[in-house]
């Protein structure tokens, strides 16, 4: 009968929204928080449940919920990859049908609200800059841990130091060549650990987090560029010459287009001062850069030749 | 025919994006930008354009999407306040079919990406936390010019000392009383300064608001909350004690809930660590406080007994 | 100590969604589904709640979610009218302390999937169109029962018959005077009912709903257009003539700006056939148009000379 | 000094929002619309750009959006595949360091708005269900034309014939086994045409399209439901069995979970009458089903174990 088969599947619960209250000094009065949404994909044999709809495999998704609270609970949340890896070896570890787990975590970050008179601390604002994100995958069948850290939503512009020409000029093209440019973009980023980091026990993912995220701001402001695509390489290179730990960056960097306004009909001179910032369409460049040696891991778009 | 009357009505472009760079010190390395969304809405004599399409009282949208544009350029943007209230003065005063003008801008603040070892100043970074407005509305007919403040998007949270109990009981109330709770809330506010104020040329906006913001931040932290709605009058009186040119103040303040998680059937206790944070449903609390003896302006919700 | 009053303010529980299914026909085989998103406010004596924290006249909005789900129960959805309607009364009838309630409501449609081969009917594809709205406020000092009906996210588009031109020109303009453009808008339209008919008991809110759909969307079709002030005059004119409860119609019409793009330079000629469908900025057009002698009930934006 | 790997990469214009009007019939006056957003990416030899910002194997994206738009007038747009696969060859076609183009477009369908007495027809209202999307890659140096349509945003929902019982149960599992619950999701569908049809000049997108949204629709109609994968695995067959042109077919199933309210603190028996409509966190199921012998190409989340 079946002349079909079942290949890639997983399943589990997305976006667990957790905040979990740490409390620390002088009778706990010192709050930390941490913010996250944790999202479990299980991997495994699952045939029946997809055939017949027997789940004599099927670990509910409302379970994994459960394990995603319970854990933060029993173990902290020590960092977004930390606390992803001991979700992602519970999993595979305790349920032989399941072969493989991914977790996936965004952060939000807050900071405190500042109260010369207290000394409890218990009081925050969301600091809503960019979204920090982890992923981290392990296979029960070969042992391996793959971790990727990375942010999204983090905005930069440089209001100067950015030219565009030289270009392809084919039918089809009448842009003008640009020798001083808005450059603009909101940051994608995503950067996969080696194998040695991933496993390493007490490796420091806050301090790593952020080392990475300051080298790829100082490179985007540093870089005068001919390109968004020559920005890019230069933030990813930068990564890799900073943070050991790192052996591949991938950047996903919408060009978000500010155009001059043409204020000559007002007779006006718009000397590279009043720019309308445009929503869509929008130029989208993206590229992979990794050590040399490694193989990269990190989802590009279908991708036909390899 | 016309059996129906044309009651209020307005139009105008809405959401002008516009970025203005200034630069200033040695030869314009240091940069300055403001990143404003413009609304603009006219009001007057606009009968012939709904009835028969006789445009020759309508200033296009098109126009006032221009105007925003070159009053950049001509006037600069000393504050979100003072760029709308130019605007404004100028559409009224200008034609005299249009007998009231309303500008709406948001603000989007950025940060400097500091790189040390460099004079130029022209990197960025987005500080996405809340979204500055304000609000300008002038009558040409009595010459009232009324400017409305505000933010929006400022996510907070109280990870302790807020309670709520001793509320009514009806036969479908089942909550708990609760002592000890978080209390998070994604603050709207809007503040209506005096008259005197939004006449004065050379008040300082910026500084105003960030005096409201703070001491609303303040408050917010200081406040031992017995309900929301108490916090939220808590806000709003400290804005009214400590910003003299404030004369109203209006918060809309969801309940961002965070239910504590149940984690005995996994044989753990939950000392107020482990939370939920639902998206929907929440509660909206809303309220308008004011200097007595002034007349609210503020908008609320549809209201019938007034 | 309080030289600051408290205005307007009002709570609630918002955005309570609810599906409720009705099993008809020969044994429950047939399924109706209403899908609801609903929000309460409530009004009163809540002087207390603010300033010292006092719950004793707080009905908690947790106990007016419960409200909502146990009303579908108990009463069933006939309309989201109607279902607002005995929402409002119940919680200002049942409270001394709430003098007026204001519940909104929003609906999404669904269609049947249709399965030839069966006669039970239980599956559905949500439609996906516009959402349909009402609002209901109930004052128990007045008795006043106040029903605005409505819809938002209804995009239509004429492609041909709407032209602009013969409007103000001033140092500011430089649109081009069009003859044949697109037209397209995302139709908001709140219409209140006569007071008669939100206190008649059987009224019939849906066929009520799809008539005044129908009639504005015949009129956008049919009206040859010289401005969308006067695309909306005609929709809300429409609406008035054909549907007797109606006393006052508002829309809220942002223009949605289709511009031809310019393909001379690739040596082809644009015949209004290839169209940039833009995002922002966009013109806003607001209206209230109302039967002669009746008093519009419908919020508009702040507006100073009343 | 490059130890480091430049690896995919890609670039383009995205969301290049497109209407296409053709009029036909007596003096042009029916009008079709297409209503269209495309993305376009090139992959090629562009190692320069990146490395040192030389722009001469740069065709800008500005470029690539006018092409959009010349080739809407050139040859029309007779389903989002087939001016996929025109657009895709251009640029692999036109430019040798193009090697590859993948052009993405998202289609969003138009009703016509009926007047009855009226021939022309230039009115249309959004339908607004599901978006329909389609894939085309090409690549110039294997030949290969990989054809992916899809659609997204289709929310479908059974009140009965759903059950989930029989799962795993372990020290984290809470969930009660259902003997009758709802089923309800929002379906991302996606499915690959093979090579033969992909080539075919005259084969009709827009009847493939129809037939495999109808019996995806059908499919989860009818069967009658042990698990969210067992219905997406049903979904997939029946596409397999019914669409000659399709070889594999990739579901994403969010499991929009509808709780049954708790009604009896109020006295009431909820026998499956109303529910809880949640938004987070919810399952997420997903799975490819292909046909034997055929090698998968749709994209899936980051897999290690391959």
């Amino acid at each position: 009968m079946s002349k079909h088969v079942l290949a890639q599947n997983q399943y589990g619960k997305a976006e667990n929204r957790i905040v979990k209250i740490t409390r620390q000094g002088n009778e706990g009065a010192w709050h930390e928080i941490r913010d996250l949404n944790v999202s479990v994909a299980l991997r495994g044999e699952f045939r029946q449940v997809h055939l017949t709809g027997d789940n004599g495999n099927c670990l509910p998704t409302d379970t994994t919920k459960n394990t995603v609270y319970a854990f933060a609970k029993e173990h902290g949340i020590a960092s977004p990859e930390a606390f992803a890896i001991l979700l992602a070896k519970h999993f595979v570890h305790s349920q032989p049908v399941i072969h493989e787990a991914q977790i996936r975590v965004e952060e939000y970050a807050w900071d405190r609200i500042s109260v010369p008179t207290r000394a409890e601390q218990h009081s925050f604002v969301r600091k809503g800059q960019e979204v920090r994100t982890a992923q981290v995958t392990h296979s029960g069948q070969t042992g391996q841990l793959q971790v990727i850290s990375g942010l999204k939503d983090l905005t930069v512009m440089n209001s100067t130091n950015s030219e565009f020409h030289g270009f392809i000029k084919d039918k089809y093209t009448t842009l003008q060549e640009a020798y001083d440019r808005i450059l603009a973009t909101k940051v994608t980023a995503r950067w996969a650990h080696s194998a040695l980091t991933a496993d390493a026990e007490d490796f420091d993912w806050d301090r790593s987090y952020k080392s990475a995220r300051r080298h790829m701001l100082e490179a985007f402001a540093e870089t005068y560029s001919y390109s968004l695509q020559q920005t890019l390489n230069a933030m990813a290179e930068r990564v890799l010459d900073n943070c050991q730990s790192v052996n591949e960056v991938r950047l996903n960097l919408p060009n978000k287009h500010h155009f001059l306004v043409d204020l000559e009909p007002f007779g006006l001179k718009n000397d590279n001062e009043v720019y309308y910032a445009a929503d869509r369409m929008y130029g989208l460049i993206e590229g992979t850069i990794h050590r040399d040696g490694v193989q990269p891991v990190i989802a590009t778009s279908d991708w036909i030749t390899a």
